[in-house]
């Protein structure tokens, strides 16, 4: 059999659509599946952990760690900033393992550029107006708010384009099962294993 | 939901490496995956069914066929011609059912250039040992035959990159699997159904 590196799988999807919860069901579900961990400059808040929550970084060192080419895609928001580190993915990609890196549009889009084998999937609600009532079910925002959150889930809907996957996101345990239909699928793909291959079967014929 | 064509998969893999095997479970497993007939101008063997094992075709049927360019592909073998009819295929796929096509590699890139839409998946074997005696195992060649075939094999399996997907046939239930799970994450992919995805929240927005 062909020795496979791990996948680094980007999922995307308007706020509401449940990707969050889907990335959590396929960590605690796979040993071999982990969540990218991402680094910032904002203090920890409590009960969260180093290399868990975030690894946390002073100003100096974040912008030593841009200047050497160390993030897959990185981002200012207000004073602080947050970027996924290439160091820990790929390690975890060369053990074999998936990483998941849930992350907005823009930073997926920054990814492509960066890393453009990974696997683009983007978490579709089953209909606009059940992501209007999983907005509001949140009980947490107002109507301003929540009308502001649906008016850009939808135009963020349109650019589903620059995704390789969509995924309905209906009942969770199904999005999850699409998610490793798709995870073991790109993993029989002949321009990922192509040369693996081919030695396989070189070696064999030397041996004869 | 969006409603999905379904897709062309096309088979290929070297003699000996079980796609035959494979293809016909797949089509007793699902109702809505057939297999594609072939049309010919060879005559029908005792026990053939029109519609079933061929559709027959007279020469200057065939040859008119291929002037109205009605065939995925087509080639003559000895004093036969073979083809792929596109109607047949196209009918099915409009339908939502999936087709697969058993074919050699020459066919599959004759196909690959007609239909690029279709999903190429090689089949391989899990070794060159193993290829060689299941070749053997069927006990109807002789030894020149047996190597010549074997040979063959091996340098079918370095074109493997002409293909979207390999599956190693070790167990032929999870190799039905594998190929079970590339159609249905093929159908996750944005490139077949970007329109249809966004049409469908269009048509939500328009009614709100």
């Amino acid at each position: 059999m062909v020795k496979k590196k791990g996948l680094l799988i980007v999922i995307s999807g308007p706020s509401g659509a449940g990707k969050g919860t889907i990335c959590k069901k396929l960590v605690e579900k796979h040993e071999k599946i982990n969540l990218s961990v991402s680094a910032t400059t904002r203090k920890p808040r409590e009960g969260e952990i180093e290399g868990v929550s975030y690894y946390y970084k002073s100003k100096s060192e974040f912008e030593n760690m841009i200047d050497n080419d160390e993030f897959l895609e990185f981002a200012k928001i207000y004073e602080n900033y947050y970027g996924t580190p290439k160091k820990t993915i790929f390690d975890e990609i060369s053990k074999g393992n998936d990483v998941i890196l849930e992350i907005e549009m823009q930073g997926a889009m920054q990814v492509k550029k960066s890393y453009p084998e990974a696997v683009f999937v983007f978490i579709l609600p089953p209909s606009l107006s059940e992501l209007k009532s999983r907005i509001v079910g949140r009980g947490t925002e107002t109507n301003a708010q929540i009308e502001m959150r649906f008016n850009s889930a939808y135009n963020e809907i349109k650019l589903v384009g620059e995704y390789d996957y969509f995924v309905f996101n209906n009942v969770v345990e199904k999005s999850v099962e699409d998610i490793e239909k798709i995870i073991m699928s790109e993993k029989m793909k002949v321009i990922r294993y192509k040369d693996e291959i081919i030695d396989l079967f070189e070696k064999e014929i030397l041996k004869c």
